[in-house]
Order: structure tokens, then C-alpha cells, then sequence
């Protein structure tokens, strides 16, 4: 593991410390994160009607502001809970402001952990004081940064890249928490993408709703979204070059950089998925339009009888026939055909005659690919899906509300 | 446990016999239902589009035909078998025809079973013959055919209710399989209700409709959706009286004896769901229109996080009114509730005060009611589910395709 993280990209500074909103004590729990100058920023939000009061009030500040600084809590939603909640979102925005020396409508708010409990706001206000103190642009920095938004995840995730944009180096750096209630549309997950790309607030905004399009919304652990969801993109311009203008080639050199590195991100959202043994990708082609692929992917992502017999290393073709069949997507079963780690065992809407035992010896890998092929059009899509398991019962089941 | 049973409503015989389509000797597995006179007959069949042989043919007999008996076989589904299951399905009709002393557009087939292997049709052959010669119309005769029709049931399924309808006592019985795959729009299901009500396909047709859609699209075990789902009534008017029409006070009262027995025989297959320890009954009103009650029932029935916090037996009203807020209706979410077997956790937005040990003491029933109150509307739906437990996980990753 390189030291490449958030914090890559120049004229960033990060930090993460415990202020006690974690029950077990010591676990880091608020963050900070700042551009030292801004140059775009954009954010795509849960669509959940219940959405959280940071959601609400960060939904706003970046319509009206230009932000360049984060304050994220672990360990309280701060969800569902009233005109309080809004309020003390404003405060928690409002201390950390002030405490990095930006004005309130260039900070944004992020919160996840349980909801439907007041925020301890004496302990949160001394975390932003703790937090804003520590802000450093190196690596343990950024490792602090990524500690302290997890919640149930088992892993930090962040993934980097860096592409030659025009005359410039520019960086794309990501940090993202959730493991469970993952889902297309923002699921419970947060994620933090740092460049320093030259790209006002506008494109950024374009560059980031089409690369959501193509990596988050593609993933599922269980379905379920949830009230705090946050993709939040900061840029800041220090790469330097011209401004990216949509409809140029380097505007389009950076959003593809910016999808490959959300793509990266979500995939690790699913390898950390609640009790996952199995990280499966499923792609669909020969749809009659992208659309239709997209539904036939997701219902065999979504799939109960799926996702068991994925854990169960079962090369279960009738479930993922099946699964197709009611997706909504039309096309006719006998041109159907799917491709299990290379292996063909379903052709033309019938099983093939392929060896069960080489079957089996596939399903165990921890990285799975199913392809279904259809013989509608060109219509492609891919997912990609944990497999559903005892332990993820297990989590969900003895979690405490 | 009364003898009531799909042979309640006179005119009706049946049988269930073993022939070896199931891997446990001796197991019963070919059952037919005669109506000895038909009057009217009606069915609903899977919306996926990877329908099984038998469905694809019984659509077109429904249509064309008068039907008045079924032949229907478990173990095997006769599903992406081609042209030879279509065959194959064609055979079993003119068999089990020609044994009853039907005409083939008499008879209707159903399969349920494993899908992708090619039907043996000479242990079918002799099941049909057997079965044809033990056709009676007692209670064991009943049995017999609800025990042939079953896969993973743990138990039979059978519904019975007799109305006064005009002059005639009308009497409505169903027996039904189904466990897993359990979804809106057929799920791995079969059920078959008879009546002796005077009645003609078209009315029949129209009131089965409308039963299953207020029935049988209103559960969820896994949200997956079979390739075999049918739904198929037969009447034969021997409980005399006028012809029921529909715009009559008589064909209400019927239609809602058809829809109360469906409801019945749809709870009990919720009850008997894979590996479910509880019975969910959840309920929404005061949404914008009985559609947005529907998709918020739904969206709560459905996920894998509430199903889950039901096995865990957690009153946990921030999943669910997380469901809620992503089921995509849209509503104010701080003029939601959520009654809970009888007590308010979640009152216009926020938790309440509630005790927990109370509210930890009514998820332990058996059967858990789920009230959502919202402050949109009239609009109100109601849906059944299972819980989401480690048995499930079991049967379904431990099966083997």
C-alpha cells in the first residue's frame, strides 16, 4: 500500500481525532477536511425523503456557497431529530468555520452513525477544536481523516490516481465509509473526493452526477439506502492549467479520471460489505438498451436466492435466469445465455452440458464474474454485489437500535 | 382442524401420488383436480419473463379452452427445457386427459420444482395413470394433492370459507404450495382454488384478479419472483343458483369470499416462508394515494435490514422509517409514526419516550403488526412478510442447483 490517500492531492489538510461520540472510547469519531483555497465544489445527497439535518442544511450551502471544508461525526446520524437537529447542525458548522478561519457558508456537514439521538454537542465542539488544531497535509493525517468516518466498516477505504490533464498533473483522491445499508441512489456511505484540478463548481458538478451515475448507484450490499448518504467532491485548483470546461478534451480526460476513481471506491464499498465473503461482479450485454441491461444487472444483484447461493458457491444459473426474467427488462429467455468466471453454463435459454466440479472450483473465488448475454441489441450495464451471509444476519440482526 | 378442504365445494375429486420425480422415495409427487362439471375457470400466471413450459401452455388453454381439470407435478419444473419441455408439457395434458376422460383443452398443467432438466415423462406417465385411478373426493384424497404439490413447504396449506351467496351456499377452498421465492406477481407459488359457485370464466376471470392483487401480490418472502407461478381456479356451479354477475350485489359478495380466501392462503404461505421464525403484517395509512401506501408497505416488507431487525426481534423504527423514506413515495417525514403491536416508537419525525423493555416484549410475537401513519393523505396498504433469519441463509446456500 502506497502512501497515496486523500490527502495527495496538493493544498489539502485533514484530520481525525475521538471526542467520545463512539461508545467504545478512544475511537476517533470527528474529522476535518480543508482546501486551503477553493476552486469547485460539488456534492450528490441522499434521495431518501427521511434525510438527515446535515444533509438538509449541506444541500443548501452548496447551492448558495462555495465550500472547501468538510466537518464529518461518526457514531450519531444526527437524523431524525427535529428543528434540534437542524440547529445543532448549523452550530457544528458554525464552530468549525470558525475554528479553520473559513466563513460558515464555505464549510459543509456530514454526519452517520445512529439515528434518532440528540448530538452531544459539548463533546462535538470539543472534537471540532481538537480536529481543526490537527489539520496536517501527511499521511497519518489523512489515515486519522478516514479512521474517523467509519462506522461499521472493517476497513479504511481510499483509492488515488493521478492522469496528465492537459499540461497538467492532476491528482484524484478519494476516502469513503459504509458497509452496510449500501445501495443505488447513496447508501449509508460518505464519501470524500479531494483533486487539484483547476475546475470550477459547475463542471464539477456535471463531472461528478455522471461519475455517481457509473460507480455508486451501481453497487448493492443489501438494498437499502439510507438518510445520510454524501458524495462530496473539493477542488482546489493547485494542479494548475486553463479552467476544465465541459465539452473539451481535458474536461473529458478528468471526468473519466473522476469515474475510474468513484468506480474504485464503490467496488471498495462492496468488498467491505456486511458479511461479505465475496466481491461479484455482474454484467449484462445484448440488451436492447443500456436500460433494460441496467435492470437485468441489478435484480440479479438485488436477489435474495442470488446472493445465498453466491455465499453458498453454488453455480446456480435457474436463480439468475429467474432473476432476469422478472427484472422488468424484456427480451426472449431462449437468447439468453451466461458466463460464470469464463465458463458458459447456460446457452440459448438451456443449460449447457459444462462440468459441474469445474463449476464449483470457480464459484469459489473470492472475485466472481457472472455475464448475461442477451440477443435483444447493444444495450450493456454492469453491477456490483456482496453475497448475502450468515455473518451479514448476524450483524443486522443482534445490532441494537 | 376441520376436514375443509379444496374438496369442500362439491362436484370436486383428487388425487396425489408418488412416481419418483422427487429425490426421497416415496415422496408424493402428481396430483390431479377434476371438476366432474366445469362452469368457470380462471388463472393468473407469473409475470417473468423466463416462464417454465407448463405456464406457456396453460396460458393459451385458458384462453381457448374450458378448462375444468389440472394436472400438476412437483420435483421437476419443466423450465429452459425448449421445445422438447413444451413437448413434454403437451404430452402430460393428453395423458392425464385421455385418463380422466377429458379433452385436452380441458386440462390445464402445472410444474414446480428444479429447473433445466428434462422431464422424465415415463415415471410421469405412470403417476398420471395412478393418479387418475385414485381420484376421490374425500379428505384424503384432498390431502393427498396438497401434499403432491409441495417443495420446500414444511407444511400443507389449505383454505377454506363457505357465504350465503342469493339463494345458493357458496363454498370457496384453496390449497396452495410455496416457501421460498415468495414475491408481488407470483412467486414461487401454486394455488389452486375450487368453488362450486355458478359462475363463467369471465366473471371468474375478474374477480380472480382483483383477489390476487389484494392476496397474493401483497407478500414478500425473498422478493424473488418464480418462473412457474400460477394462481388457477376452477368453479363448476353445483351450488346452483343464478349465474354471478359482475355489477351484482351476488358477484361482490362472491368476489370477496374469492379475495378473503386468497388473503388466508397467501398469510399462510408468509407463515410457512424459508426459514421464517415471525409473521410481519405491516400496514401504512394517511399516505398521498393507496399506490404511495403500497410502495412505502413494500419498500418495509422487502428490506433486508428490517427483516433482519424482526429476527433480531429489535424495535427498530429507524430502519424502518428509513424504508419508508426510500420506498419512493413521497411524504413529509416529520409527520410520520410508527405503531409498533400496538405502541407508538416514532411519533411526527421523532422517536418517542417508549420503554424499551416493553417494546423489546412485543417483538418477541409471533405474528408482529407494523403500523406507518402518515399525514399526506387517505391513501392506505397493507403487506405480509416474513423475517429475514439464518435459517434462510441455510436453505438457500445449501441447496444445490
Amino acid at each position: 500500500m502506497s502512501d497515496a490517500s486523500i490527502l495527495s492531492p496538493k493544498g489539502f489538510r485533514a484530520a481525525g481525532v475521538a471526542c467520545g461520540l463512539k461508545s467504545v472510547a478512544g475511537k476517533k469519531d470527528l474529522a476535518i477536511l480543508v482546501a486551503d483555497q477553493a476552486a469547485g465544489a460539488a456534492a450528490v445527497f441522499t434521495t431518501n425523503q427521511v434525510a438527515a439535518a446535515p444533509v438538509l442544511l449541506s444541500r443548501e450551502t452548496i447551492k448558495r456557497g462555495r465550500p472547501r471544508a468538510v466537518v464529518v461525526n461518526s457514531g450519531n446520524a444526527n437524523c431524525c431529530t427535529g428543528e434540534q437537529g437542524l440547529a445543532d447542525a448549523r452550530e457544528m458548522v458554525r464552530l468549525a468555520a470558525e475554528a479553520v478561519g473559513a466563513q460558515p457558508d464555505e464549510m459543509l456537514v456530514c454526519s452517520t452513525g445512529k439515528i434518532g439521538e440528540p448530538m452531544p454537542m459539548d463533546k462535538v465542539a470539543a472534537g471540532i477544536r481538537d480536529a481543526a488544531q490537527a489539520l496536517r497535509s501527511d499521511a497519518q493525517a489523512a489515515a486519522d481523516f478516514a479512521a474517523a468516518i467509519m462506522t461499521t466498516d472493517t476497513v479504511t477505504k481510499t483509492c488515488c490516481l493521478t492522469d496528465r490533464i492537459g499540461k497538467a498533473d492532476v491528482t484524484v483522491a478519494g476516502a469513503c465509509k459504509g458497509s452496510g445499508m449500501i445501495a443505488p441512489n447513496m447508501a449509508t456511505m460518505l464519501a470524500f473526493i479531494t483533486t487539484d484540478a483547476h475546475i470550477g463548481s459547475r463542471a464539477l458538478t456535471a463531472a461528478l452526477r455522471t461519475a455517481v451515475a457509473g460507480s455508486f448507484n451501481l453497487v448493492s450490499v443489501d438494498s437499502d439506502t439510507s438518510t445520510n448518504d454524501t458524495v462530496l467532491c473539493l477542488a482546489n485548483g493547485q494542479a494548475g492549467g486553463a479552467p476544465l470546461a465541459p465539452g473539451t478534451a481535458d474536461f473529458d480526460a478528468f471526468a473519466e479520471a473522476l469515474e475510474a476513481l468513484c468506480a474504485e471506491t464503490a467496488k471498495a464499498l462492496v468488498r467491505d460489505g456486511e458479511g461479505a465473503t465475496k466481491f461479484i461482479e455482474i454484467t449484462v450485454e445484448g440488451a436492447a438498451t443500456d436500460d433494460d441491461a441496467r435492470l437485468v444487472a441489478r435484480s440479479i444483484a438485488q436477489s435474495q436466492l442470488c446472493k445465498t447461493a453466491f455465499f453458498g458457491e453454488d453455480p446456480n444459473w435457474g436463480r439468475i435466469a429467474c432473476a432476469a426474467g422478472y427484472s422488468g427488462a424484456e427480451f426472449d429467455p431462449s437468447g439468453m445465455s451466461i458466463v460464470l468466471e469464463g465458463l458458459t453454463i447456460f446457452q440459448d435459454g438451456r443449460p449447457t452440458d459444462y462440468a459441474e466440479a469445474d463449476a464449483a472450483e470457480r464459484m469459489k473465488r473470492r472475485e466472481v464474474r457472472v455475464r448475461v448475454l442477451l440477443s435483444e441489441g447493444a444495450g450493456r450495464a454492469a453491477w456490483w454485489t456482496s453475497d448475502l451471509s450468515h455473518d451479514y444476519v448476524s450483524i443486522n440482526a443482534d445490532y441494537r437500535s
